[in-house]
């Protein structure tokens, strides 16, 4: 048993250009210290958005507070909000911002399949 | 790019007698399908309950919301709350309990390792 912190003070801002008002609180090891997958807190200030770009690996987007919009592979924004994720694939081109602030959890991994309901309901 | 819903609407109540006033929302497929890791969101009611037992495998809980109380191997009660994990070992005996709800992050798997900031913040 080992406490630790995934709080907004130990969050950081990522180097590169692709995330703008958004700070990272990792929770996992990340996949470039051979972990087979990651986990991490975005949290997006008012006005946060991540770049147009490539998924990179398969990927979990959970919205666990607040709202904004996402751009996929078909260039149409779409509104997201708390309880809802989208699953996405290598590849597929992917942008999000929030006017008004969200925390978002996201997984990436190379073996990572959303849960679906149809085969693993109880 | 494919939407999915994590809602509590979704959730469901898992069957055994582990869990007491707590609806699971998975995230990704499980590791019952030979997904090398899982990830979970767990919502305890006020007053909702996991009984003590022992961790199954390397695991992450981390509380999104709310706040709760933690008894791990030294049977000691301690609170936590919103931004704080704790990373378990597998055989840690481990209990949770929330008077006034929480939601909280599982994460399992066989290779996970918590986010050191030690070895990868830039």
């Amino acid at each position: 048993m080992e406490r630790f912190s995934f709080a907004s003070e130990v969050a950081f801002v990522p180097h590169g250009d692709l995330l703008d008002g958004v700070t990272v609180a990792p929770l996992t090891a990340p996949m470039s210290e051979q972990s087979p997958f990651q986990a991490a807190i975005f949290r997006f200030a008012p006005g946060g958005r991540l770049a147009r770009h490539s998924a990179t690996a398969l990927e979990i987007f959970a919205v666990l507070e607040g709202s904004g919009e996402v751009i996929g592979p078909d260039a149409v924004g779409e509104p997201i909000s708390i309880g809802e994720a989208i699953f996405w694939s290598p590849g597929d081109e992917q942008e999000m911002h929030s006017a008004t602030g969200m925390s978002v959890l996201i997984i990436q991994g190379e073996r990572l399949d959303r849960f679906r309901r149809s085969t693993a309901t109880p």
